[in-house]
């Protein structure tokens, strides 16, 4: 491929092609020139008109994954017939089961040499899906009775905050056992606002995760 | 000053000096040009042979405050007469009232502008704070029954997460209405885990740090 006049079909070549070889080498052993080999004759020039480094692909890749993400949260928020928890608890069995979070902790990006990476994962967090998504929920378990808090807008973010964040074994490196042990100190935290909403299943999915991480390291 | 021969004496001048630089100006209006310029007369390489950044001259100025603060958390672990929770609840009270936090919430770096300030205060908090301070006193709780638990380890995380940096406001940009509301969510979080230790003075000192740094930003 020599040119291409739709940016948009540029900016998807880039990013499948950059996501895959994050799978096959890891994000820190991928290089931008590495990319530019896999892309069929793309210039140097025509992928840094679309992005500055490396990182800034990550991004991209990232976000890409987040939209896909935040359709899930969108549909499960807009469902009839579930309770304000019941949601909730969807909702976590969702994001951990989806078969792209396998990809998420393969690509292992060290959140340590990205800090760009991180502070979009925490405004994407913060600013989009705290508000967004779990608010309208934990207020509509408050009106149903199922979740306990006068706070929902900052109980909203100290639930992500948590599990996005503190739990991310590729911010916070964890052994497997330790991954179990805050499941279990979250699933407590959660019980405080009236949420049990953590069950045997989940702690399986999340240790078979944090394995893969720690494989691919 | 000229010259000094005494390299421990060199690096607190320039932390003295850099510190009371950036509580006047605030860290993102101080260049290293303004401090060597009040450095009376050490040279640019004096201070580059120190600290290769502004941003290493912020951490270390931050090492120091740490240094202060282990020192306040080591002496409430190892005090006698103190079960678990009144040791938690007592180094609470004591970070907060202590005026050295007036001076930081002034100084008032950025953390999205000095991502190495932030991975700094993380691994202060996950490897350093957490495990030689916070876990002992809560192993004494779970021992003397003042606090609720089977993962002493994460919840020491937990806790420090939460508390230096969800409540932070130089990390998540809060309104005092939100500080508050957070420290309300945070005392509810702390009830699921035995911990009633939140009290008004707190809260009203927490209030009045969030209007320090308000103003200061």
């Amino acid at each position: 491929m020599a040119r291409n006049n739709h940016p948009e079909e540029t900016v998807n070549l880039i990013l499948d092609t950059a996501f895959r070889l994050f799978m096959e080498k890891g994000y820190e052993h991928t290089s931008i020139q590495n990319i530019i080999d896999n892309l069929g004759g793309l210039s140097k020039g025509a992928i840094y008109h679309h992005f500055k480094s490396k990182e800034d692909i990550l991004i991209a890749v990232t976000n890409r994954m987040t939209d896909e993400s935040n359709r899930m949260l969108e549909a499960i928020r807009d469902r009839s017939g579930l309770n304000g928890k019941e949601k909730l608890k969807m909702i976590f069995k969702e994001s951990i089961r989806r078969p792209v979070q396998n990809d998420i902790f393969t690509v292992a990006p060290d959140f340590h040499k990205n800090p760009k990476l991180l502070f979009s994962l925490l405004h994407d967090t913060i600013d989009n899906v705290a508000p967004n998504y779990i608010l309208p929920i934990i207020e509509q378990g408050i009106a149903d009775g199922s979740v306990k808090t006068n706070y929902p807008e900052q109980l909203a973010e100290l639930i992500l905050l948590a599990a996005n964040v503190w739990m991310n074994p590729m911010i916070f490196d964890s052994s497997e056992e330790e991954s179990h042990h805050k499941f279990m100190v979250f699933d407590q935290m959660l019980r405080g606002f009236g949420l049990d909403i953590i069950d045997n299943e989940m702690l399986e999915r999340l240790q078979e995760l944090t394995s893969i991480y720690q494989k691919s390291k």
